[in-house]
């Protein structure tokens, strides 16, 4: 599970008949400060997540399908929380 | 899911014949404002797309065979969808 | 299996009921020398770690799914164990 | 599915019994130019390639358990395909 | 499956129970030359292997749990054969 922010979505009328209904978010993975890492993605919403939202993000199969209720949706990614929040304690060193 | 850009196709005599019939298109993977990102590759095509197509890809095993409809096939890369439009909303900072 | 070090947690009132009583805690990778590598990801803790830890981070969806017992959990990322110390042995070169 | 360059093979004597009989070849991904891209890994042949090859690879497990008979096997990357060519068609930009 | 060098071990009192009389070993993954490539993880070891070796490690969920005969373990990444050499063929450009 990691952090997004949620940058905008997809419009695409030429798709899989599984996704009609779903809106297609783009999500920008950040660390916990905030800052952008690794490559922008796509991810179904389950919780009306909305533009500029800081969310929790699942990539995995499986449990994907069974939460979106289509034991044959080819999804992978979706949103599954909105942070209100982030307590970050960072000490230096690998024991201290 | 990821949006990637078609750039070509490869050509296969010698392979598994399970690929029989199917295109191998070849996959840019871009970020919201098309830039490319990541490392290319190649997947099956279930829309129709076409080279210079913006596209939905789907990266996930289970789902993939079940879409090709062979539980058999060694595929998890598959092109979903064509896109339109992307509509892109980013404003900087965690939580503003 | 990777390590990681707890820095922080995430509070989120927005989620899948399924995390309610989960703690989601940040963890940023770490290498043999406690140095930073790759992306801060989010992991669910099974063994009472806490921020400043050094943690056993498993990444896999079935598994985790087994241990916190709920077969429909959208989780795939889990401390696991709370590392003590690490020996390291590192000659340089192949095969020497 | 990616495309990758055969570059060499591994020699191993002690090894799980599973992988006895099977050739285990080193690969370098490569992109549609041939550039090196990402890291070098290990793949199991299905298609007689050999070093020089250029190869479609296969990275899902449950499917190439399947596709070599062995439901046990660790394994995960197979070579499925040797490429003949490929054409390449990249205009820049998001939608032209 | 890809290439690493054991370069150490990790003692963890305070870990779940599944992993209680297995080694967990540090891995550095190498390429072919034996240099360092991508980031450091975590193995159990299944063919006695020790530091400094070169290993071959596959990073599976299903067919690990399968090797150590436990379905419920949450592992991914074991060790699998130990490596004697590596035969190394690489010419330059992508047909050639």
């Amino acid at each position: 599970m990691i952090l997004g922010k949620v940058i905008g979505h997809v419009v695409s009328t030429m798709k899989l008949p599984v996704f009609n209904g779903y809106k297609i978010l783009m999500v920008r993975p950040v660390d916990d400060s905030g800052k952008s890492q690794g490559e922008v993605f796509l991810a179904l919403d389950t919780v009306q997540s909305g533009a500029g939202d800081i969310v929790l993000v699942i990539d995995e199969g499986n449990s994907s399908r069974l939460i979106i209720n289509n034991s044959m949706a080819p999804v992978r990614t979706l949103i599954v929380g909105i942070v209100d929040s982030i307590e970050r304690i960072d000490r230096e060193g690998l024991f201290n």
